[in-house]
């Protein structure tokens, strides 16, 4: 191999502090616009959510936010929104992480039920309780329910150990393992981070990176698609408080329709 | 998180040898259609190259060859390639390794040349030389060629060590380190692994796996999109020489026509 007679970029070794911390929650997926819990489900993007997907590598690209690495969950939604986004911004040779810990929350028995029709069969008061109180689980999903995940192979990590419900506190328990193990050393090897996961493995990330307390968590909404950008100090801490959209008009409209959902 | 009350599969480590190493060289390129060197240009897929990939995912799915690692070069042909065949089989969910070391030959100063017209030019002689030598480069790139990759991020690991050009016995040499020491140790784990990569860079691989020598490797062609299965013994030696295609009457019509590559 010849030398080549010029040095190349040192952007990632040069950069400093702060450290940067891209959150991406994925586009529409097919099971979103049917207006279903989807949890640990794995539903496709639908074509609007490859298209928001598609709009949140644009929005990187054009901000010059180019990640280095990405984690991902194991969902395909989570994974197909990255792999459009990154390779829109030319970033899709950047390495990947994937882990169940970065998950939807596992909407135990509600999986693959209608949001509009459980409110309606359960009432208002339980039908948010479900959605939004930090620690009150739906009811667990039974085993072999055809919306359960016992046989998918790719938790045979767990070992038998898989969730059958979860609140966000439990997201919010089995997903920071993840964060400290994986996300912050790449961040304090100064590089950009992409996560690319859910309503909800992100509302639990955002809740530990802003310090929300558990009953203000309740009305912190993310919207899909648009890339929301944290800087962080030495200790993980952002330097502004709910971090900034690249997209921040969209991503106020988005956020009330998210919600809506459910509602009449 | 509550515990399952039945067992996962554990497929994964009750699996014995033979190993089992799929290749899978990338679908055509827009580059490829246009019949140019590409090398490490940067070239997508065509939506013929897209089909491809889908093809190849069909086929790992219908014979349940189903990869638990993917290793792919830093080209978004291999790196795409990679990713639809891997959702078509239901396995974008597993992890995945990049590496400059899969990428295809650096053509040199042939890089973005028309083929039937770089034969025109040099001759019949110079052309196959150039093609199937082992190891006979090419001219080497020029610094900042507009064809070369002195200022992309992605090779900046190379801390300016980038080829510009490379024979087959380059890519040989570059890519076995890579072998070694990261997809090996993944067979040794038992894992399916899937290498999604380039002509040449497979045709190194195969070489080394089958022992080809450096004149009959002249003749070894490598169809795209159709996955080659090898099942190796604990030495990394293939259990049958020349693995098996997925698809073998289809990978036979495709192998002739890369050697027909360039003639007129």
């Amino acid at each position: 191999m010849l030398k080549a007679t010029h040095h190349l970029s040192v952007a990632q070794s040069s950069r400093k502090m702060p450290y940067t911390l891209v959150l991406l929650r994925h586009g529409q997926s097919e099971w979103n616009a049917k207006d279903q819990f989807t949890g640990w489900v794995d539903a496709p993007l639908s074509e609007l959510g490859r298209a928001e997907a598609l709009r949140g590598g644009e929005l990187l690209k054009e901000r010059n936010i180019l990640p280095d690495v990405v984690h991902t969950s194991v969902l395909r939604r989570a994974i197909e929104t990255a792999n459009i986004s990154l390779d829109k911004a030319d970033r899709n040779w950047i390495p990947v992480h994937r882990s169940w810990r970065l998950n939807e929350r596992h909407y135990g028995a509600l999986q693959g039920k209608n949001k509009a029709q459980t409110r309606d069969a359960y009432g208002d008061e339980q039908f948010m309780l479900w959605r939004r109180s930090y620690d009150t689980p739906p009811p667990p999903i039974e085993v072999n329910s055809k919306y359960s995940q016992d046989k998918d192979p790719r938790y045979t990590v767990l070992a038998g150990d898989i969730p059958r419900t979860e609140c966000l506190k439990d997201v919010v328990q089995r997903m920071l393992p993840y964060f400290h193990d994986a996300i912050v050393p790449d961040l304090q090897a100064n590089k950009v981070v992409l996560v690319a996961a859910h309503g909800n493995s992100l509302r639990a990330l955002v809740k530990h990176l802003d310090e929300i307390s558990d009953t203000d968590i309740a009305a912190l909404n993310i919207p899909t698609g648009i890339p929301l950008v944290y800087e962080l100090d030495e200790k993980m801490k952002p330097l502004k408080r709910g971090g900034e959209y690249l997209d921040p008009e969209e991503a106020a409209k988005s956020a009330a329709a998210v919600a809506n959902q459910g509602k009449k």
